[in-house]
């Protein structure tokens, strides 16, 4: 994301004193909350969905998942560099390409 | 997040060919799972929490969210930039400064 | 359920002076949990899945499920009743009969 | 539940000619959606919650938990016992007493 969309984002809390509300718990909980209406557009049917329904459940998601990473002081580049390596250890290509099975099934 | 760190998840994908699971719908699924596994680190006490586990699960739902970003070709800032505005007029600050109301409760 | 099965959970429940952490928030985050982990069974495949893995999975959503009745003092047989009253105002056969689309868009 | 509780689930979907759309993974998935709705009455403030609302949650959640045990021709108290039986193996009385704690941190 851009600076100036993640400003907006902490803009908006800031304007509304929502930050009040913004416990790493309730952000956890509003994350789960925004992914399953995400989900919801798959509910019945997988393959006719209303994207811009889903462009609007992702873009939640995503600003939970920014209000979050601020709340706890957190660098999305980190925290997504360290989890890509695990990833990258836990499936080495050989052994993963083209399988869909966990990594403790390999 | 940086160019780079978005290679990365997007090279990752193609190196294990798993494109082919990476339907809209498989991945809304993995959001609300990853997002689930975040909110177990605040089930039973929302204050004593373990940081390097909520930076895993954290980093998972953010790399879901690009994969679907990528799948649906979205741009992040584009659907932000849109939803961020429907939030605004939402909750105009005057109603909503200080208020976890939702916004046909204001 | 059987009343013995019911009367199972609680003991479990009590023996383990649990109920100090069974507040109705945390149960109905559990229940999330639990439900996520049941939809991780159909992650990358909806046809092949594991059956036993799906009976456990389920098991918990009911448990919790249990629990919250037990916490709430709710009667299961009259919230299901009140709840499917409404859900046959909303969805009438004539009008929901083969079509899996919501009550607003009837 | 009564069996005239189940039997009114079951003849909803019946006459609705749902059975279609009830896959074991559509079922997961609703699953989830009902448990994050009932979460969304928890999500800004876990003490003052509106149990009108957290009823038709919980009997969304319940009633499609019969439907997904009856789909797979699951036997509830089948499956509760056998994962009571687990759970009260993982956490025995005398290490489970009183904490929060996952099996594998006792």
């Amino acid at each position: 994301m851009k600076k100036e969309t993640i400003d907006r984002i902490r803009k908006f809390t800031e304007d509304r004193d929502w930050d009040q509300f913004h416990s790493p718990a309730n952000l956890a909980k509003s994350l789960v909350i925004e992914a399953a209406e995400l989900l919801e557009c798959f509910q019945w049917d997988e393959e006719k969905y209303d994207i811009d329904h889903i462009r609007e459940e992702l873009a939640d998601v995503i600003v939970y998942s920014q209000n979050l990473l601020d709340k706890l002081g957190l660098d999305v580049d980190e925290i997504v560099n360290a989890k890509m390596e695990l990833n990258e250890n836990k499936y080495p290509v050989e052994k993963a390409k083209g399988s869909a099975a966990k990594y403790d099934q390999l």
